[in-house]
């Protein structure tokens, strides 16, 4: 069971896929990035997901379909139609006219994505993704606006991140609507029937936050009995992929592999971990913070290929061990 | 004002347009062919019109956008997702997908048509593309089906005609809903302040035959100040363009321009012309018909570029006069 975003998420699924190719792994996806564009219900974590995992994914921007084409966005400049600031290619639109066509006949999240997935993942998939919940919620960013009455303005989670690359500085990151979410069907099933619960070097703030935000889901993972292995998306001060470093603080988290694994915490100190993984230049986050009770082991964490992420993986259930 | 269907009616009114570059033209478009797909709401009728008046048709097929493309219809086919027997090009769904989502928020179609029609006919347009209702009234046609329990079927009009190619014998042709429509705001005025109507040369049964059938549209132009041309779409005993044939039989129409003649009959014996033109192949029709009492003209009909529309519109003109 993996808990995980979009980008970063489905690049660690690849590979704990290719490290037990005979696993049964339900994935549970955040979905708090959600927006409706033009009528259509875009999941851009769900589908990212989808495409990675199914080889339909563009390789070379890590998002959004392979033989991509752009005729729908141009026409919807052409007519004048905002936004337009977030790219919605015309294999990928097909996506969203499906789920949006489902939703509104009734069907809810969770059926609708299984449903997409028979395409991507096959009929036989043992590989099951699932919105953390069929609530809506959404992620919200405020900032400086000096125009606004009170000085702030709030935006889309996908306003900040993709129109304005989160260069304004982020006062407060928001979750519209988590409180009256429940996980979606499966979830905690998967989470208490797992073996091994992984939390992906996803975006702690705007990906894994909102799945463990999902009420239910964090209280989940304590009490399950598989052990929870956590693996870091920053290296250094830095994340590998995104713009994590834009919201941590914003949580009050310092922009360090430590700073994470310390967000997370030790399940005997109310946190969620059994094991924590670094990068082997971060050999001094490892070794504090193992001495504050938080096993945590620096190894390799590039996610080049499948292999690659295998063998961190390798090192990481070494380390929290499996219950029977 | 000009009655019209799609294909043939976008070719009449280019020339319509060429012929009186300076007048105002309305052009009061069939919706009985309009149709939700995929959640979407097309109207082929009228973004024929639009694409056809503003350059963005494509010109081989005589419908759709130019420079199309074709990655939705692949994927909804990937996808196994019905029907994908209505060609959906990828240009052409961002037109449905804002439709779509100013109905959903609200609007309504005549109001949408306006909002469409400001890319592709300019905000300064002489020419108003008007849908005939904006109530919902579809085309059905029904045919033989040994395997139904009545020995019969009914499908939508754009099944019987995209899907089955009109090859299955036509029974019966229903206007489900129409009882029920209202011509849209603007259409009667538009037909009471007219000094010219204009019947185009298309589908006497799915294209002029539902505007005609809105209540109220017919008295309208029985009552119009105006005098009305109509054009006949058959030349010999097949149309132009089209598969006319198959469906005039249905209303007990002859397949001539001397059958169609006769269907929409003279305003004096309580049909709609003051003049018909008809092909000049067509002369014993046109000495015939005006022996009844219907004043026709024999003259090339044939539509290759807007200046030879001009020309026989001209000859149609002088037929009717035009009242001050």
């Amino acid at each position: 069971m993996i808990l995980a975003g979009g980008v970063g998420g489905s690049r660690f699924v690849r590979g704990v896929r290719h490290a037990h190719p005979e696993a049964t792994i339900d994935v549970i996806v955040n979905t708090a990035d959600d927006i409706t564009l033009h009528g259509m219900r875009v999941c851009p974590d769900l589908d990212t997901m989808m495409y990675a995992l199914g080889d339909g994914i563009d390789p070379d921007r890590k998002w959004g379909r392979n033989d991509e084409g752009w005729r729908i966005m141009d026409e919807l400049r052409t007519y004048g139609v905002e936004p337009t600031w977030f790219a919605l290619g015309d294999r990928d639109v097909a996506t969203h006219i499906i789920r949006t066509e489902l939703m509104n006949a009734g069907y809810r999240l969770a059926d609708v994505t299984a449903a997409l997935c028979h395409r991507w993942l096959g009929p036989e998939s043992k590989i099951r993704i699932l919105p953390m919940t069929e609530d809506r919620v959404e992620s919200h960013v405020v900032v400086d606006d000096p125009e606004a009455p009170s000085g702030r303005r709030t935006m889309h989670f996908q306003e900040y991140w993709v129109r304005h690359r989160a260069e304004p500085d982020a006062l407060e990151h928001l979750l519209i609507g988590i409180k009256e979410t429940s996980p979606a069907p499966g979830v905690t099933e998967s989470i208490a029937a797992a073996d091994l619960i992984l939390i992906a070097p996803s975006n702690p703030v705007v990906s894994i936050g909102p799945v463990l935000a999902v009420p239910g889901i964090r209280a989940a993972i304590r009490a399950a009995k598989a052990p929870v292995l956590g693996v870091s998306g920053i290296i250094g001060d830095a994340p590998v992929l995104g713009m994590a470093h834009r919201l941590l603080p914003v949580i009050g988290v310092e922009v360090s592999a430590a700073g994470v694994g310390r967000h997370y915490g030790h399940r005997d100190s109310g946190g969620l971990l059994d094991g924590w993984l670094v990068h082997d230049t971060d050999a001094g986050a490892a070794e504090a913070l193992t001495a504050e009770g938080l096993p945590t082991v620096a190894t390799p964490l590039m996610m080049d290929d499948p292999a690659a992420t295998a063998r961190f993986l390798a090192v990481g259930e070494e380390l929290v061990g499996r219950r029977a």
